[in-house]
C-alpha cells in the first residue's frame, strides 16, 4: 500500500516528530491524461515549515490529516497520458509519500541535461532556481559587487556562492562551525563568518572591510542587522528565507534599521515560483555552469520514507551540508 | 553682530536646549563672488537629529562649538557677485543663525513661483521634493495605489498626502491625536489612523481593509510594523525617516518582517539631494499642484532666532502640525 507523510498537528515554535504520521493512502484511479510515480527522491525545505502554520501565505497552509506536498522527483511506473511513458523520470510536487497518481500536467519530464534526477529537486530545482533568481534578479548582483550570503553552508546558500563566484562577485559566506566554514570556503567563497564564533557584527567587519553590496538573507535576525550595518551605499538585499524567525515567534530586534536611509539600501522579498517563465535562463546558465565544474552539487542524503521527518527537523539543527535529500 | 547658534554638547537620546548656544559669530570678509544675506526664514527638520551624533552617515556630524547649518531663505544685502543684487531672494543652506557670507554658488535665487518665500523650505524646497521624490520614484507610487503615510500631519507626511491625492491615489494617513487627524482628514486624505488610540495594526486594518500597496515611512517602529502587517502583493515601501528611533537608542522590533517574503516587498531607502538634478520635473509638478490648490502649506511658525532649538525640539513632541518655520 501506498504511505504518505500527514500533517497530524500543527507545531508551536520548532516542530517535533509528533507533528507528523506515516499512513497508507488510497490513490485515484488511474483515468486518461494521469501517470502513476513512484518516488525516488524527495525533497526537504526551510519553506514547508511555514506551511505547517494555519496562515495564508504565498502558499496554502498544509491540512490537518491530510498527505504533506514538496518536490519529488520520480519514475513512470504506469501512463495514460501521451507525453509520458513508463520509465520516464519526471520532477513534480506529490512528495512527502512514495507514490503518486497525477495528472500529466502536474509533472514535468526531467530534461535531458547529463545530470543526476535528484538535481532537479536541487540546484536545477527551487534550490538552484531560488539562489539565480534571488542574486541575479532581485538583488540585481553583477560582477564586482561584494556578497554577503548567510546560511552559505545550506541548500538555497551554497549555490548563491557558487553562482556569485561564476559570475565575478566577491563572496562572504556565514555558516556554523568551522567544518561548514571549510566547506564554504571550498566553494570558493573569498571569506567566511563562523556565526557561533560570536559579534556577527564584527566578524562580518572582519571578512568584508570596505562592507558589501548584496546580502542574500535565508536566515533573518542578527545575520540581517550586521548586513544592514554593513551595507554600502545603494546595496541591495535579496530576502530569502528567515529560518531563524520560522519557529521563534519572537519579533525580530533590528539596531542598524536605520542605515537603509543613509545608504539608500533597497530590500526586496521574492519567490522563486514567480520566475518560472523565465527557467529557460535558468536551465541555460546553471546547466552551463554544472557541466563547466563551476557549480557542484552537495547533497545531504537520508534515506527511507520513514526518515522524513528526521530529514526535514535536521534542517533547522543544521544537519546538512548543501541539499537535504530523503532518498526512496 | 550677527549670532549663530552652536551645538554646545551632543545628546544623549531626546536633544535638550542645554545641548544648543547662541553665540556672536565673525563673518569672512565680503570677496569677489560673495554675497552677505539677511535671514528671513530658518528651517528645522527631523534628519537634523542624525547630524548632532558624531557618525558618519550622508551628512557629516555637526562639529561641537561650531555654528550649526540647516536650510534658510534670506534677503541679500550686499553683494560682489555677478548674478546676484541686494534685494534678491535666495535659498541657502546657512541657517541657525541670522546673517551669512557665502559665495554666490551656495545660494540659489527663488524662482518666481509664485509664492511665499518660506514655500522653497517647505513644499518647494527639502519637504516637498522628500515627498515628491520618495513617493513617485523610491516607492513606485502611481494612480490607484493605496497608500499608507505615518507623520501625516506633519511636513513630509502633509505633502504626501497632498501629492498622492492630486495623483489619483487612495490615502490613509497616521496622526497624534484628534485635532490632527482632523487637519489630515482636511488635506484629503480617504482615512487616517489615530496612534494614540490603539495598535496600530488594529487601526491600519480597519481603514484599510484590502491592505496597502505602498508605504511611506517617517516614522519606523511599530508604524513600520503595521505597514509590514497589511502590505499586500508587490508592496513598496518608501523609507524617508525613523524619527521613533533617532533619540530612543533601542533596537526595532518587527514581528511581520517576514511578510517581505511572501507579499514580495520592496523597501527602498533614499535621501532626497540624491534627486537634485530632477529638480525640474519637481518644480513643474509641485508648482502646478500649488498655484491649482491641490497643495497647500500649513506652517507652524516660532518667531525670533532665540527660540530656535524650541521650534527644533518640538519637532519630536508633536508641537507642530505641517513645516516648522522660524521667522526672524
Amino acid at each position: 500500500m501506498p504511505r504518505a507523510w500527514h500533517l497530524k498537528s500543527r507545531p508551536q515554535g520548532l516542530p517535533t516528530a509528533d507533528n507528523f504520521e506515516l499512513k497508507t493512502i488510497e490513490l485515484p484511479p488511474l483515468e486518461d491524461g494521469m501517470v502513476r510515480v513512484a518516488n525516488r527522491w524527495l525533497s526537504v525545505d526551510p519553506y514547508m515549515r511555514g506551511r505547517m502554520n494555519d496562515v495564508k501565505s504565498y502558499v496554502p497552509p498544509f491540512a490537518i490529516d491530510a498527505p504533506m506536498e514538496g518536490g519529488a522527483v520520480g519514475e513512470v511506473v504506469e501512463s495514460k497520458a501521451a507525453g509520458l511513458q513508463p520509465g520516464d523520470r519526471v520532477v513534480h510536487m506529490a512528495g512527502w509519500r512514495d507514490e503518486a497518481v497525477l495528472p500529466a500536467s502536474a509533472a514535468t519530464k526531467l530534461p535531458d541535461l547529463g545530470v543526476e534526477p535528484q538535481a532537479f529537486l536541487g540546484n536545477l530545482g527551487l534550490t538552484g532556481g531560488t539562489a539565480y533568481f534571488g542574486l541575479l534578479d532581485a538583488a540585481s548582483a553583477k560582477a564586482g559587487d561584494i556578497v554577503f550570503v548567510s546560511a552559505a553552508a545550506g541548500a538555497v546558500g551554497s549555490a548563491v556562492v557558487q553562482i556569485a563566484k561564476a559570475s565575478g562577485m566577491t563572496v562572504i559566506g556565514s555558516a556554523r562551525g568551522p567544518a561548514k566554514c571549510d566547506f564554504v570556503r571550498s566553494l570558493g567563497a573569498d571569506a567566511v563568518v563562523d556565526y557561533t564564533a560570536g559579534s556577527i557584527v564584527k566578524s562580518l567587519a572582519a571578512a568584508a572591510p570596505d562592507g558589501i553590496d548584496v546580502y542574500f538573507d535565508n536566515v533573518g535576525g542578527d545575520h540581517l542587522d550586521a548586513a544592514l550595518a554593513l551595507a554600502r551605499r545603494n546595496a541591495r538585499f535579496a530576502i530569502c528565507g528567515m529560518i531563524d524567525a520560522y519557529n521563534s515567534g519572537q519579533p525580530t530586534a533590528l539596531r542598524y534599521i536605520m542605515r537603509i536611509i543613509a545608504m539608500r539600501i533597497r530590500l526586496q522579498g521574492f519567490i522563486y515560483t514567480d520566475y518560472l517563465p523565465r527557467m529557460g535562463d535558468f536551465y541555460r546558465d546553471m546547466g552551463g555552469w554544472i557541466a563547466s565544474g563551476q557549480v557542484k552539487s552537495r547533497e545531504t542524503v537520508v534515506e527511507g520514507l520513514e526518515r522524513m521527518p528526521e530529514a526535514f527537523l535536521g534542517l533547522f539543527e543544521g544537519a546538512n551540508i548543501g541539499k537535504m535529500l530523503v532518498k526512496l
